[in-house]
């Protein structure tokens, strides 16, 4: 059981959203933001750095907006539908556009590929979180 | 002149929004996520801290989303509506939460005062350069 | 395998060290960010929370610094000693001394149980590359 | 007047550093993360960027620690030595590096010129404090 779970079940919150999908979420993000992370650490070593310009900034972007996310979505007790319905969203749209800019990657660099697999988990498991909250 | 003015000012942006009020968007973020960070430090310092709680996760949230939003507005060369625009309205949301919270302690509490201060400025910033981008 | 594992896998470092025990320490890291993240959140939900004021703050900075530390280890291709060395000693430091505090609070706080056991492996894996780097 | 210093000088600390020291410190950590996250932005979009590539990764291993750096420096009310220490150290290393490797391309590059001030002013900043703390 990951952290994010556990910690969850041990503290009251006030957000009534099912513990499962929200450690989901969090796990998600937090994975999300460390394959960010390594892939433009990865992209900048490779031969086609010029190429790869798109997808370092894109991974920046995403590792930024996941850890932010991953910070509010872990500290929540109370729900501020102004402040996490719109970041949701934003995190949901970069993962989208980091997801398929890595997709393209894919088959010639393999760290492109786990990523844009980061990327596809976390966007699902945003949208989940979007669907159920008000 | 502000180091992010003085960075923008040096290549060339896809993004078509005077240099000037990106820079002190930036410059607002920069600072808001620096005061949110010395205010929660303070907080915790406080005799009545169990009064304060609500001000701490305030001001990590609005830490964690103007650092996020401040990296990812440093980074823009392309726009994307679908990730600026919901980060930008979460940013405005979230300091606009804070700076209430803050306002209410500043007689207490001068490091509030001055905190409330710093997320007000950068409400504004944001909301200036939400107005303008599409 | 975590992602961390993944992408060690999939291009080439001049770090001359085991990618398990590399991989493990980046997994650790930002396990421990997270569970750090989530713990502080918790004590701040706590009715004693006057008496968790230095567990959170130990939190926060063990989160920052595990972050910080697992940015840079995950981009390293090239090992500059007189950076890495100190970082991951005082990453060992904070993780000892937030794994000590939240011990402290084990038996009464679930969350600061789960907490401490991710400093103490977060503490183990950063020593353990600590010693095989030079 | 800086927020970081009207924030020292609003609550009790026991590191026992004159307070506009450590606010010279808070402000160039600060100020440094975000000249090395917009420097890395230009970067990237300059047209020798396969020249860029060791540039940019040493600019996001100093935007992270000095991230880490000023937020643990913020939260100080009690000195640990064992962890402050090796954080400055890492910092001050980190930021003569990036700063060595902006000023190589600040002919070239105006944001790279402006980078270096930055890196050259936080190692300074954070040389003084490692200097006044045991």
């Amino acid at each position: 059981m990951s952290y994010a779970r556990q910690m969850l079940d041990t503290y009251p919150r006030t957000l009534n959203v099912d513990a499962g999908l929200l450690a989901a979420a969090i796990d998600a993000l937090s994975d999300c933001a460390q394959a960010c992370n390594a892939d433009n650490a990865a992209d900048l070593g490779e031969h086609n750095v010029t190429e790869m310009v798109t997808c370092i900034r894109l991974c920046l972007d995403c590792a930024d907006i996941c850890t932010a996310t991953a910070g509010v979505t872990s500290r929540q007790t109370e729900y501020h539908a102004d402040v996490n319905r719109p970041l949701l969203e934003a995190c949901v749209a970069i993962c989208r556009s980091c997801g398929d800019e890595c997709e393209r990657h894919a088959r010639m660099h393999e760290h492109c590929r786990v990523c844009a697999e980061a990327c596809r988990r976390c966007e699902q498991a945003c949208g989940e979180l979007l669907a159920v909250v008000k």
